[in-house]
């Protein structure tokens, strides 16, 4: 089977998936959720794209196909992270629905009709994703959550999980950036493009983490995002003649400012915008497409690609925002409509909501005697030693 | 290396390993004894598919033959998901010789005398490894485990571990369909085939878990399972001219069996056969196994490949069951000599009869003096607190 | 992409990465600090290794120079495992530097100059990365930690994340030790050999754990490790004739060698000669390197390939070892001097001295109240309780 294929179906489904785990009680919802939607995307995404495409009746599947179903749904996990939490399975898959076809159109005009190069989704899968997430989350918008919840949180081995999913996806980035570029150079620049962007990144994002954080500390939802920033910026010019220079200036202008994003933006967004991004999307996604579509005209105008020219990859980067905008304040007020079964704002952030959690099992009923029991013997253990313990008082 | 054959690698050590780890206190023999067996099986498999074809008394070792090697490993590890928790390693390594030794026969008798078409081993490997695992499972029956145990059920990072088998199970599915399908047409269509029925049959899965679970919630456990039922049931006309749609009926028939199966058979198979099912193989790899098979005799009436008469096909799908069902009631009684090391009942779902577990380790004794002075330093303050706190009372 | 090279790539970030997470705090760096250190680490290495062979001023890229950077790396990752827990990131990165400048020197001498075979590595990457860091803990040698450390330990979640590591370097290692065959045959070779050593290395890993534990039960941390030891055993002489015979000689050796040197040697070397190797990577990388450079002079001497002679495979080895020991000591005292931020003992193996750990938001402040409420509820319930529970006592 075709190895670049396999990777990027990795980072869809694990890689998504388990990035979005870091939530302390919201584990089964993000890698389960994240399959469900990817599972219905890519069929949606596969019937869309071919379907002015048809041969006597018929679609005629390949791997490319099937690698651009997976990058439509990629733009819902990345949606989906933005509302991450506060949503119900129904309602994320009329998301699902809507933002696939949005995507379609949104990706013929600016890839087919303005012929834009966007190899590594830049602007039409990862700014897009971001700002239609953005825009349905702000129309769901949750007051009762304005001073956060209790759930809204890691802990130690939420936060671990999560790294399963960020490294999977540096690590197949590159993958991802050359799927669908041109055989032979091209796409061997896209693979090292990208190689050197990550790189460049990491570094960046710890160096800017440390600085931002207290005491010089690192923050794990800078590592688990903010290294992957690279990826996204670089992936507009990633077959371009840019040289490791120039995609390594990129990767560490990405770090950057997804770290900064993540540290003083993020809760400014929340409070003054009234814009609740429970991953951060605007950090990974959001701001580095843009960078990376800026970068994009940049190189055009540098005659970095053939063929290529600025005005035109300005279109296609104003044209994946006004499409993700407005697409997303639509779907949003769609998925408003209060029949999808959302979540009260108490059992956001919460698994048991939609699953079937085993809590009861670990904590069995019967238990309680033991419990009393063995605090009694505690007790009276803890009496006779007050004496001794009163000397560490 | 050959991609497909580290595609089916992933799944064998990683995919089977951690699907198991759902149980809470026997992560450590899932994915261990897997390592284990898988270790020994696919030596032990590459030497007796390969005695009969020798080369100046030597085998000619290829990957085909690995991953027929580990096609061989396959069987083992399904009916492993049978006895899970309730044999010893001993034992497992007797049913691992047992039962790749009864499967290469019947492998060798199916595919190359009767020339039966069965490229995704719906029949050989899953149905045969369901059936084997069950009648090992009856064989070793254990009356003091009919109301359950208390170990018998997952936490909710046990859950999250096994979430990593399933995805990386549906990821690479395709592989495993195509792994020794004819290069060219025929293998890129066991991909397509294959990838849509795993689509298909998650969406199954979900829908039919939200069906019959209470207030339409999920079960991790048919999540983690019957999302794959569509890979299994596909697999023997994968590489047939059945069509998407062909597909895709079976993975939604799949998907609908195994969980069914989960939330009614299951029960039903422990408490009145005394079929003590631990991993549910039978929903996951037996009915779907079958489904596989029925399919192909359907397809092969139906004309999807040349040369395939269904006639022979039921006789394959026969014989697959008929030396599953015989050789696991054989090795089960084997397995139940008294000298193997099981465990006894109230030690069963317990990584501590075998492993080196750590527990001590979490709560050192010397914490003991320093729990007590924190409980006194509390109840003082929680006494000096009394008065307010009657008023929540 | 290349397979090969993501296979390496999933070795260095994934496998090496989680084979550290086995502590019980220590997650976040162990995962973390690897990332940071092999993304830093391969632009080094990448420049370093060609900076002698431009062209017009320029490095020309290829998949292969990634390949070799990653390789450079995974010596740093080697070594990082013999210092875990006891360094600051930025001793780290200074380790990194110096590190990966001696291993360029000492490979360009063995591979280029002195024209030694070592396909897989096993001298001058594992022996080499393992004495390297060996001499490094010796350097920063912690008095305070002689009786060990509450931290230093795992629990039951950390060890299945650890073994995520462990089985992504199992299956991947073929890849390793082949990926800069000579592309046919030799490389075919590498493959099979590998696969062979390492089946026969998890097996003999087993039996040897369970015959040196106590009641025959295994340990995890043998598992997580000795398993591999074959895979590093086999690399010099991988694409050499051996036959599979000789490589699964290779593997038992080095499983047993391994195993028993966790067990028994390990603790020697921390109370007599002060080398605490918190990851035991003399047991994984050091013995079975030196292993692997015995078994390829043998298979030199005895003309397993042409070309290579069995005084200079010796010389290679002793070259890896003598750089790898000064070159340690050196970088060990480099890294010793008093301003890269040491750990303090007390806060050695534990991730919240540099990381932003969650533990505050796990216990927020405003649930005193409640957890007093609860604890006079409970207290006041037990109480009328007493009569009854006295039965018990």
């Amino acid at each position: 089977m075709c190895p670049v294929f396999q990777d990027v179906h990795v980072m869809i489904f694990i890689g998504f998936g388990f990035l979005m785990t870091f939530l302390k009680r919201y584990g089964f919802s993000s890698v389960g959720i994240n399959l469900l939607l990817a599972a219905f995307g890519l069929q949606w995404g596969l019937l869309l794209q071919n379907i002015w495409h048809m041969h006597d009746g018929k679609i005629r599947v390949s791997i490319e196909k099937m690698i651009n179903a997976d990058f439509s749904t990629a733009t819902v996990l990345i949606s989906f992270g933005a509302v991450l939490g506060k949503t119900s399975p129904v309602q994320l898959l009329i998301m699902t629905l809507l933002e696939i076809t949005i995507f379609c159109i949104n990706e013929h005009l600016v890839v087919e009709i303005l012929n834009v190069s966007d190899v590594g989704a830049s602007m039409t899968i990862h700014a897009f994703g971001a700002y239609f997430g953005l825009a349905v989350a702000r129309v769901l918008y949750r007051p009762g959550l304005r001073n956060g919840h209790e759930n809204e949180g890691s802990v130690y081995h939420s936060d671990l999980f999560a790294m399963i999913g960020t490294v999977y996806l540096w690590m197949f980035w590159p993958s991802f950036n050359s799927a669908i570029a041109e055989p032979g150079d091209p796409q061997l620049r896209a693979v090292i493009n990208t190689y050197f962007s990550l790189a460049a990144c990491a570094l960046a994002a710890y160096a800017t983490s440390s600085l931002v954080e207290k005491k010089g500390k690192l923050d794990m939802v800078h590592i688990q995002n903010a290294t992957l920033a690279g990826g996204v910026a670089v992936g507009t010019c990633a077959d371009m003649d840019i040289q490791p220079f120039g995609a390594m200036a990129i990767g560490i202008t990405a770090g950057v400012i997804s770290t900064v994003g993540f540290k003083f933006l993020t809760p400014i967004l929340a409070s003054k915008l009234g814009i609740q991004d429970t991953c951060g999307v605007h950090n990974l996604h959001g701001m580095p497409g843009i960078l990376g579509g800026l970068a994009g005209i940049l190189a055009a105008a540098l005659g970095k690609k053939d063929g290529v020219s600025p005005g035109y990859q300005a279109c296609g980067l104003a044209s994946s925002l006004g499409f993700a905008l407005v697409g997303g304040l639509i779907t949003g007020l769609i998925m408003k409509i209060p029949f999808w079964g959302q979540p009260p704002d108490q059992n956001c952030f919460d698994d048991s909501i939609f699953w079937e959690v085993q809590i009861g099992k670990e904590r069995p009923l019967k238990s309680i005697r033991t419990q009393c029991k063995l605090f009694w013997t505690n007790r009276n253990y803890m009496l006779s030693q007050e004496l001794r313990l009163n000397h560490f008082d």
